[in-house]
């Protein structure tokens, strides 16, 4: 009944994975697997949705567009509020860092 | 401005331990430390909401009203909808088992 995150984790990672565990009308559930990956130099994630995320493994970089960066490890877990703009500025490159993020409407 | 969802985990757990980590309007995220407690013997939880799970430390076994019966190791998730009546059949007496729960509307 029960299926495992860890589970079918790619061997080599092209590009950032992207897996849907939950999808209903208010609510978003999704893995990220990233080894090394940042997102592209210039540009933001500027989301309609509010995003809680949690690092079940490895390491990530978050910066902000007011400047704030925050690195999360294993058990770290941020929110990032609907509209402020973020990226991915890096991820651990020597193993994998698998992320949870819920994601859910702003007006809820 | 990150937290990290394994501190702050106590030394004795008397009873199961609840931690609210996210509360908006139409979702619910919180934090769940077990150590050999199961729920009473008798009764159900029977919740309104949706609930999916996810086991980030330890193991517990649930039980359904219909004689389902599955266990969470490290890892595993589980979607519980609205009305399922289940209870937590059993968690590891040897080390804290850490579970994370997002609760959201059966409607959404």
């Amino acid at each position: 009944m029960a299926n495992n995150i860890f589970s079918s984790l790619p061997e080599e990672l092209d590009a950032e994975l992207f897996t849907e565990l939950l999808r209903e009308q208010n609510i978003r559930i999704e893995r990220i697997v990233s080894q090394g990956h940042a997102s592209p130099a210039s540009g933001w994630y500027d989301q309609e949705d509010n995003e809680w995320v949690l690092v079940l493994e490895g390491a990530g970089t978050i910066l902000f567009a007011d400047g704030r960066k925050t690195t999360l490890k294993t058990g770290d877990f941020l929110h990032i509020p609907a509209r402020e703009k973020h990226k991915v500025a890096w991820t651990d490159p020597d193993r994998q860092t698998v992320w949870l993020a819920v994601h859910y409407p702003a007006s809820s």
